[in-house]
């Protein structure tokens, strides 16, 4: 069978991670990696191996685009490149509503022009949201709290070093129980930024409101850097007219590494989609994982 | 929309969780309950408002039917009332081969029939299966420990109680960690039999052999009988390139109950799937789960 060729569109955290992913799975390859024209001459050098180009059009042949990039530029992005007849995944992460007007807007593109997305494919949303529903399968009635972290928020990361004033920042979640959460801000300042105006901008984004937020000066962000993230899932419901029923799910993973590894599984279920547009809840598991169904299903069932 | 009528195939500790369940299920109806005839006049004097027949022909209208008959059952119970053109849905716990072989075998007889079958849709098999497909979704290399416990073996136990010189017993899977079991075996003898005979026949007992196993004679087994039981489910594994991703799922469950819930659920994913043979994994989780699409992406995404 032929290989699945996957473009991997922006090389930051997710980006670098995806490409390694792609390497590891033997039925995909990288058909190329897409940047802005200013990285193109330095990750050129980096990768002598495999073309690096400023545009998916200057690739030969593309069956899916990952798109690791800002959530905020995933619905124009997916929308271009499913208008080419090419799939693609993202790990958009603005749960909610901002999803489910995205893919609305994408399947019609997607029916269209014959091509795939998946949206919401990394831990959250995405592996934690199948968990999410299989808690609900077994116990339809009761509450599911998601507890994050500790560990840095990239979307928060990324709204906090939009602040005017900020040099660097690292926006950390961590878990206060029961599904609430409150966020360290560490920022380094730009120049002559003042501190008081910075910690305001940053408490009233919206990305930040609704939580317990610290701003905390720091001289180097940095040396706080670590992209360790987890999670705890907990749910007691009620099975039928079965009380009590307690589920409990953890993960002590690397950010980036498991978002690229979700991103490159839903790649690969892409490609045995019909044309449309897809969250990863709509999709069988089994089609995420490489290989034969009878094997796949005598290991895991 | 119409409801969903289905039907209870056996009235054991399943068999009454799962009409429970379909009781609690907005969108589905008891078709009735299929028992034998010995114990027909009891349950219809028990459940005057429910059809129970000896028969599922003798139902007027069935979409779909719970097996909730013991496993070694289910290959013949279901390849007749998929005959029927009826869907079923079973919770065959005999894992692996004789599970695949199954499946293959009902496929043929399904889409012949324009039925839909759903096999080992109980929490293990079952949703423990759909988690150890996300496990291998984040981190497709390392190694996933499924501990079971401590809980009542229901297999176990009904191979304990065949032991000759066995008047009643309870078979607990105790975790030794790993995905390594202990068993105890508490036996209540029948009149004369001799407890070291007894011990000798249970040891060697297939069922048994390959585990530590622990008989324990007691003066009454049902003062011991608990339905609780348990998972512990631990991953550790690579995402891309990316060591030590961590991962933890852990249960504490009532075992009929959440067996029939899976059930009930599984008999909802059913009407929506193409005639053939299935196992969970093959199934898309959304179908599981009653009411609108977007609600449902909304609310869990």
């Amino acid at each position: 069978m032929d290989r699945i060729k996957a473009a991997v569109i922006g090389y930051g955290n997710i980006g670098v991670c995806a490409f390694d992913a792609l390497k590891e799975s033997g039925d995909m390859e990288v058909a190329g990696i897409v940047v802005k024209p200013k990285y193109l001459d330095k990750l050129q050098r980096e990768l002598p191996d495999y073309p690096v180009v400023d545009s998916i059009d200057k690739l030969s042949k593309v069956d899916v685009a990952l798109l690791c990039i800002p959530s905020v530029l995933v619905p124009e992005e997916a929308a271009k490149i499913l208008q080419k007849g090419i799939n693609t995944v993202d790990s958009y992460d603005i749960h909610g509503e901002n999803l489910v007007n995205m893919v609305k807007r994408l399947d019609s593109i997607a029916k269209e022009k014959g091509s795939v997305s998946i949206s919401g494919a990394g831990w959250d949303p995405g592996t934690d949201s199948m968990v999410r529903a299989i808690f609900e399968i077994m116990a339809p009635k009761g509450i599911t709290y998601t507890n994050f972290g500790p560990g840095m928020s990239m979307g928060h990361t990324v709204e906090a070093k939009k602040t005017p004033g900020v040099k660097k920042a690292l926006s950390l979640t961590v878990p206060k129980g029961l599904g609430f959460h409150k966020r360290l801000v560490y920022v380094e300042l730009a120049g002559d930024a003042r501190f008081d105006a910075v910690e305001k901008a940053i408490k009233e984004n919206p990305y930040f409101k609704k939580d317990e937020t610290h701003v905390i000066p720091v001289e180097d962000v940095d040396r706080l850097m670590d992209n360790g993230h987890g999670v705890l899932m907990e749910r007691k419901g009620v099975a039928g007219k079965t009380h009590n029923q307690q589920m409990e799910y953890r993960l002590k993973i690397t950010n980036p590494a498991v978002t690229a590894q979700v991103m490159v599984c839903a790649a690969r279920a892409a490609m045995k989609q019909k044309p449309g547009s897809y969250v990863p809840l709509e999709i069988p598991l089994i089609d995420y994982l490489p290989g034969d169904r009878w094997e796949i299903i005598n290991r895991l069932v």
